[in-house]
């Protein structure tokens, strides 16, 4: 166990900004390599062979922003850990590896069916963890040219200039489910078997969408119900405040690690997405990085009527949402 | 019965550059109304009171929209016929109202949902209809600054210099629905019944996601399942070849007619939503404007390894989705 890490206010600035440049340029390479794939590409540009296939040019893509990400920071901070997704899944293990000391945690490429396909909503994801915890996060989805990016202590931003959320100190609607929008994702585990974790979400997704009295008087009849297919992006969204609720297990700390710097930034919340047994009374802790279950509720103001503070709405949210959703089964080693 | 009404090419082009502006503008003015709704707005502009609701803003946007669209249309086409959602929605009949007389077909704000929540997700819908057909289209997303836009005869485009679909001649994978990105929306209608509407998406959305052996053989395997919230924005990502299936029910001609003229000026189909009975010979026809049921299946090249055309390809995965869907209920007068 290496002692708790301290870095200095200018210090985590500088970093930051480091970070944010390093965000728009991966992106930039993001958005060159799919470019290379349309009909009338103006840049003259052959990066692929026509050989190359959808799925050679992906891998290419991420392995190259990557490389191109891993070599910056090694440049610029010799001293600071990285681990990226193509680390690991080149690696034997999947075990948590995230200690006290100065980690960038790197998606090079999220959302990479979206990619595949050329639908707008991939991003890169930038997460620099301290002690364990997410301090800074950039997140750059380079064809839609929105940058959510957050440093602790210095708000969450969109495109540097607007703060999140948009709209400051909205409440959360009294009677949430309702009024809300979910953001959920399908995921890759599409095992047909009742206890499987497809079934498991898309009973919850029902609960959650079902008309008030229904669904043995669960129904959550949230106002909308969401899939990107980009998990990184989800928490932007819930950063934004356009997602009232984010819920998913699966995914990992490359993921969400950006994210949830920019939601715990702009105000949010996030926590696990299995219920405990006492969905009313249990303590709500802040989300561990590498559980791999995330339920996420956007930034809130008070709600005037009650007389809430917007941490108890928050509260009142998860506690709304346990109450309707099934366990996922998703584990992991070391975390 | 008014008889068939003929437009020169030069007088439809003409039509287009006006359509095309009319989009930019209305959906600048529905930005306009979003960002006064933020935190730090720089424009300085008090458009609402602080007792305005979101929905009362999104309200007056939609309205606005509308009739600055309306307007322009009457003065510089007076004897076009015009219809859009708002004016269905004051009115007393959802009758369908489209002849052949030039109509133009209008939703000024698609996605209202993500409109209020500030989901990027929303867009201006502009369809021009002659003689029952959908021969222009004009989608405008301004938060994500996506124009999609076509004309009979000149093309589908992304922002005015990008042909669509992005990638051309992109056979559809061999065995489809596996490898294809669907696009589906969970929709207002939450009962809670076997038979409901809700039910039927869901059964359908699981036998399309599920593994290949599952659900009785019938496992879709699809590589993603994307809810965006816009019927809109879903055909304009199909015209795209981002989404290769959108299968829907429930919307509405000013809903899709736009969209629908985008998709098939870029090559793909558009037919219904709901299965024939016999799945694998019916004959699959071009779907009716307003039969509130769709099914769209992206552009594609012809698949080399069958030898099968673009076409065949095409109706094959249109055959693989029936077979796999349950039928929608939704009806509707005049249609």
């Amino acid at each position: 166990m290496t002692a708790a890490q301290h870095i200095s206010d200018d210090e985590l600035a500088e970093i930051y900004t480091f970070a944010v440049q390093l965000g728009k340029d991966a992106g930039t390479i993001l958005m060159k390599f799919a470019q290379a794939r349309w009909s009338d590409n103006g840049t003259g540009e052959q990066l692929f062979t026509e050989k190359d296939s959808a799925v050679d040019i992906v891998t290419k893509a991420d392995e190259d922003v990557e490389t191109f990400i891993k070599n910056a920071i090694e440049k610029k901070y010799p001293t600071h850990k990285f681990l990226g997704e193509e680390t690991y899944s080149k690696g034997a293990s999947r075990a948590y590896l995230i200690g006290p000391a100065p980690t960038w945690c790197v998606d090079p490429l999220d959302g990479t069916v979206n990619y595949t396909h050329l639908f707008p909503m991939f991003c890169v994801s930038i997460g620099f963890v301290l002690n364990g915890e997410a301090v800074i996060g950039v997140i750059y989805a380079p064809f839609t040219s929105q940058l959510f990016s957050a440093c602790k202590g210095k708000g969450a931003w969109l495109n540097e200039t607007q703060r999140l959320p948009l709209v400051k100190n909205q409440p959360l609607p009294p009677h949430a489910p309702q009024g809300c929008v979910l953001s959920v994702e399908w995921g890759k585990d599409r095992k047909d078997a009742q206890d499987g974790n497809l079934h498991r979400k898309v009973d919850s997704f029902l609960t959650m969408a079902a008309e008030p009295g229904g669904r043995g008087g669960k129904g959550g009849m949230v106002h909308g119900v969401r899939s990107l297919g980009s998990a990184t992006l989800d928490l932007a969204y819930v950063a934004m405040g356009a997602f009232d609720i984010w819920w998913e297990g699966g995914c990992w700390e490359w993921d969400v690690a950006a994210g949830i710097a920019i939601v715990q930034e702009a105000g949010g919340l996030v926590t696990t997405a299995n219920p405990p047994e006492d969905t009313q009374n249990a303590p709500i802790e802040d989300v561990r990085l590498g559980s791999r279950l995330y339920l996420a509720i956007r930034p809130a103001g008070p709600l005037p009527a009650t007389g809430e503070s917007a941490r108890q709405s928050q509260e009142r949210v998860v506690r709304e949402v346990w109450r309707r959703v099934r366990h996922l089964d998703y584990s992991r080693p070391g975390a």
